[in-house]
């Protein structure tokens, strides 16, 4: 009371001390002026200190309002004491002070444990780890989260947050966000489980390091399996499919996204085969990348290994399902699946066949499969058990996931690529290309969408022939301020657009250095091509452009996974960390580093002889 | 306004027309009366809908309050007009709503343009390129912006929004942080200048995008010309290190800070010599890493090539500039260097020394120095521009970065590393190894910070003399549940604690599956140890234990770039994505596909027979 006093002296602001037992609150006279007293004090800016008249209490039992007759409680502490005096006096909100920022998951030391930042008694009651007791005074988290739920229920909110932030008093009044709130009507505010889907993911990493484990033939019978899985039930799968399709049908969903659903007849087998050359490659973990002698004895190797738990979220194409799933067996990977909810049944169907096959050592949670929307914001929050998150569907798909989490994404948000004819080209050549890059599937993300021009080329017969094709073709053209004005085409509004269809942007360049900035300055960092006959010229775009593939002379279609000889392909990032452009079973490992010694110390480097060997790689 | 009238009838409210002339304005009898017929209409739930009166009148200029008699604008339009009737009648807020979300740094079409959301004149005037015109009536983002300017400047706070999200007014009447927010106070709430950050960092791309063109000797003769600047101008930079030192020493620093800011004798011409030594390094840049023949006459290459623009965020050591700066210039990037501010002179005399060669042909501006702390925010969010942060200091200041950035982080927040002691440990070894990877720099992110032994030796007098040593040489031990009653030592609070000093974690754990697992439950996938003379022990460890460095029978503190044989190193990533473990030269590089064809198309995947056949790196 004296520190209290003190420091409220400090202020300008006095105190005094009330100190009451169980027996006061019996007296419903005592309860009447208890408010009363509260309020003149307060009016006279003196502030009640409430506690415990420990040398006359007799109690050793919690504090509770005699109006609920709630004796559930066995603690005996200040928070419970808090409670029922804001319960009395009616409190707006009682903010209990604590030595952590609230409420956690689990122990508050452990990084792993989060800030819960409403608690909800459905979701929380049991299952949180409570951590150790308050170092000052008596009652811990344990007493404060009880006193808390009773208050709440009550009808005071209440905020449990930390009392060594000289401010958080002043931000709970302003409403920041900050320590565990607790509200009657919490439970109604809940619309997520992140409970489910931690464990689920965490589940997928149990698995996926006992895949790691077992022999690499193991490994490889599982995809076998699942392809003659797949070959047995195809029946089965073709009546899910088709229901899919139906529904899909009658929702009104346009033609496109219903041929993207569909499995058509004979996709089954080809699925199966694809299943079966991944199972042939060459066993990708633990390949030894480089190996190094350190000194006498000490042999360092860099080996490869699988990255942990993949979430892929995926749109109306059921086939993703499997051929992903196929190469995160192959790669050693936990697997968490979304698709669209149009193929629900198809998806559900593909992944019970998947996960039947999936052998006991391994553990058939190896591949969870997400079936609620809601789920995907709290998967997207699991930074520290999902390593990498591969989102195939629509741009719009891959940026709304790249804005809104903390774990790597590979993709790519956007396809604009160039091709640039320069002065030097074969027309007859850049006529091919061009129409190869626009037309072959004008909706690819490798599909032509601006075409530059070398200024001395407009007035070519050939360059002229060329723009005659594209619009024989059927190809909307639009163009850039000199283009637009010099082939009296309509205006293009951005040169960062991506048609996705049968149209695309010309301008007009003065020459490969200016056909270079208008890339950097509006291209997406995807597949880019020159068409030139000067080596010179050829080399420098090559080497300048900053883009994930540079083509010479040929079509920018060829930016594929199969097309360059990776065998699947989990899709084509434009980032720069981890993979770039076409990805395959590559960019599902990592490296670790092994070192393998006998008894070598460091002692301040005085430990060993280094030598730094490179060693053979047998 | 008959569409009013239908939408706010569904709402069963009436609407009323006004249509005003700015002659109206000019009648004090009009403006006086103005304002009642509003509340009037208003208590009569009738929303009042203005809009010039077309018909009659004669302006052709913006609507202006006449009490400013400010007669700048050009426009005319219901934006000013709004701006007009808001300040007659005192509103407390105006929305104005557009076709897009707000103003944007860029065309809103352009994915780099930000919205800004506070608009503050001195700033963002003059810096805008402004949208088209509204596809919606006259007056498109210029005509907004300059109501709004005006309206806001005159006392009533203005937010463009889109007009387009049926929830934004209540969006903005709740409060919410949507549109542009125009209030004459923004120039006082400025506390960030992103515009500078942005420069800088695009300046630096541009420059090595150069950087990358110039011949590889080129770049070495840049390195070799900073070493040799080092040297000669030693003693001004001994000057102003002296100046810092004795400013740390003077301000209170505490003895670590001081010593790891100090530049010792001989630091200089050691500096010189390792960049030398970069200098002469194989060239890094456009290192083919595969080669195949795709079909006939069309070959993909996979090169290395130079990430784009780093960011370096350090602390204390000067000495930490001048390394990074030299992998830096030696892998192609760009650079942006944020130290501590009790070491800025001294990095201040380091980047001029350094930034002094570089020539023309590059720029200097290839290399920035942020001094001030509110630039660090802005630079993370340069997720477009920059492409790896690398965060060398505290674990606080790596954390406090990964959490606030969507750039990529190369690093560690924390280092805890584990050495299990098997039940087949040569003792002798162990000792040696635990007293190394404990004691050899216990500040060292690679040091032992907890020792799981295996239970059956937790009597032997190997172990009991292993725990006498430790004490012996100060080391402070705490014991998880097993351990503390076992060895009578100190409770651990967390086996997921990084000491830092003399102090470590002991445990005991069944066999080695429970030490794998304590690893994976408490550790921070940083180097872990086994010291066993089982080999199926050993290899067991190895293979299943999920961190960037496992060792067998060697110190933890071997986990060291320069140890590794990499040469230099930026830092240890415990990250799966991109690089782990200790990071050199490779991982400042990315790759790019390079293709070379004679006018292939792809067609359907008929334009080509595959061959897919590797060749050969020469």
């Amino acid at each position: 009371m004296a520190l209290y006093d003190n420091l409220f002296s400090q202020l300008d602001v006095t105190s005094s001390q009330l100190l009451v037992t169980d027996n006061d609150f019996k007296s419903p006279d005592f309860r009447m002026q208890l408010s009363e007293t509260v309020d003149t004090l307060l009016s006279l800016r003196s502030i009640p200190i409430f506690n415990e008249n420990d040398a006359i209490s007799t109690r050793r039992a919690p504090y509770e309002t005699f109006l609920l007759q709630d004796s559930s409680g066995i603690f005996w502490d200040n928070d419970s004491l808090a409670a029922l005096l804001a319960l009395e006096l009616k409190a707006d909100l009682l903010v209990l002070l604590s030595d952590v920022e609230g409420l956690y998951s689990g122990p508050p030391s452990d990084p792993h444990s989060k800030l819960i930042n409403t608690y909800i008694k459905e979701k929380h009651e049991g299952l949180i780890t409570f951590g150790d007791k308050s170092r000052v005074g008596r009652g811990g988290m344990h007493a404060k989260v009880k006193a808390a739920v009773h208050a709440a229920d009550s009808g005071t909110p209440v905020i449990i947050t930390s009392g060594f932030a000289a401010d958080n008093i002043t931000k709970v009044l302003h409403g920041q966000r900050i320590g565990t709130l607790f509200h009657k009507d919490s439970h109604l505010w809940i619309t997520l489980t992140d409970v489910g889907a931690r464990e689920m993911a965490l589940a997928a990493r149990e698995c996926s390091r006992k895949l790691q484990s077992i022999p690499s033939h193991e490994r490889r019978k599982i995809l076998l399996d699942i392809a003659t899985a797949l070959e047995e039930k195809e029946s089965a799968i073709k009546a899910e499919n088709d229901a899919d399709v139906s529904a899909a049908r009658k929702a009104g969903y346009d033609d496109s996204l219903v041929s993207r659903l569909l499995l058509k007849p004979g996709k089954i087998a080809a699925l199966a085969k694809s299943i079966r050359t991944i199972a042939d490659m060459k066993e990708p973990i633990g390949q030894i990348l480089s190996r190094t002698e350190l000194a006498d004895g000490l042999v360092l190797e860099k080996t490869s290994c699988p990255l942990g738990v993949l979430l892929i979220v995926f749109e109306s194409r059921p086939d993703a399902l499997v051929q992903i799933a196929a190469l995160a067996i192959r790669s050693g990977n936990g697997l968490l699946l979304k698709g669209g909810k149009e193929a629900n049944r198809s998806n559900a169907i593909l992944h019970k066949i998947i996960t039947s096959v999936i052998p006991d050592t391994v553990g058939k949670k190896l591949i969870g499969i997400v079936t609620s929307r809601e789920e995907i914001p709290d998967l997207l929050k699991l930074d520290d058990v999902i390593d990498l998150v591969i989102p195939r569907g629509s741009n719009y798909l891959v940026s709304q996931i790249k804005n809104t989490t903390k774990i790597p994404v590979l993709g790519h948000a956007d396809g604009i690529c160039h091709v640039y004819v320069d002065k030097s080209a074969n027309m007859d050549m850049a006529r091919h290309i061009v129409v190869d890059a626009k037309l072959d599937y004008p909706a690819a993300c490798n599909a032509m969408e601006t075409l530059l021009v070398h200024q001395d080329l407009t007035t070519s017969t050939g360059f002229q022939e060329l723009l005659v094709e594209l619009k024989h073709e059927g190809v909307s053209l639009y163009g850039g301020p000199r283009a637009s004005s010099l082939f009296n085409i309509a205006f293009a509004d951005s040169f960062h657009h991506e048609y996705n269809s049968k149209a695309c942007t010309i301008e007009v360049v003065d020459d490969v250095q200016d056909a270079i900035d208008h890339i950097h300055k509006h291209g997406s960092g995807h597949t880019e091509c020159i068409v030139t006959e000067d080596q010179e010229v050829a080399e420098y775009f090559l080497h300048q452009v900053d883009s994930a593939a540079v083509f010479l002379n040929a079509s920018t279609r060829f930016c594929d996974g199969a097309r360059f000889g990776l065998g699947a392909e989990v899709g084509i990032s434009t980032s720069k960390i981890h993979a770039r452009g076409p990805v395959g079973v590559e960019g599902l490992l990592t490296t670790r580093w092994v070192l393998r010694g006998t008894g070598q110390v460091v002692k301040g480097d005085k430990g060993v002889d280094y030598t730094h060997k490179k060693l053979a790689l047998d």
